[in-house]
């Protein structure tokens, strides 16, 4: 990233420079292509950018085990890359995917991670399990 | 945010307890709730998150300001509250929402801030705008 760039600049800019946080990440939020749904926000560096474009499979950069995570690798819940799109200060990216596997992209065996809505204080489950996490991880 | 409460308790918590990183904020993706289109990814502190609930409509925390955000104040674009949800670990929301004024989200003029599709290298503009920034700011 060049931190030269203007915010007016990646705005309005055709090329594609993705404004890095201090840590060398963008947001990366995964829609399900055909319904719309959201599916999960996660994280992605350059390499996880690179290789995603590349391959057209979905790599983001795990926080917690800090090193490039294909996802699905170890579920089968791979996310095949449909489009990629970026905001207005080219920090945050919007993946458009095809969740394949059994169709969950959240690792609880929901289709979503965003399965349950507030209410008030509480919680109430929206989404059901596709597969049971005991029997994947 | 309790820091006690494990990665397991956040998941199959029925109480809504967001898990705010070390300035305080969680991520939430704002989603047109008739048409699915994602319309931007900003943040929100605990007080952010208390107005939305109480008011309905939505206020996000400005990183850049370092203040409440009623997005919309100025620009009159206003983002009615329809649902919230939050995601596995509770670090991140989902707000599906009603967008109002002239339906643009991003400060730019368009619906959508992910009005670009990464091209290689290069930015192709898909979304056109619903009104000229030099109007409104």
């Amino acid at each position: 990233m060049d931190k030269k760039i203007s915010k007016e600049e990646l705005e309005k800019s055709d090329v594609f420079t993705p404004h890095f946080d201090d840590k060398g990440l963008v947001s990366a939020i995964a829609q399900d292509n055909n319904s719309g749904e959201v599916l999960m926000l996660a994280f992605m560096n350059e390499e996880a950018i690179e290789l995603s474009l590349k391959t057209g499979i979905v790599h983001y950069f795990s926080r917690s085990r800090q090193k490039i995570w294909k996802k699905g690798e170890t579920s089968g819940q791979t996310q095949k890359l449909i489009e990629m799109r970026v905001d207005c200060d080219q920090d945050a990216l919007l993946l458009k995917v095809e969740q394949l596997g059994k169709g969950a992209a959240c690792h609880t065996g929901r289709k979503s991670c965003f399965f349950r809505t507030v209410k008030g204080e509480k919680l109430i489950v929206k989404g059901k399990r596709l597969f049971n996490p005991k029997d994947v991880y």
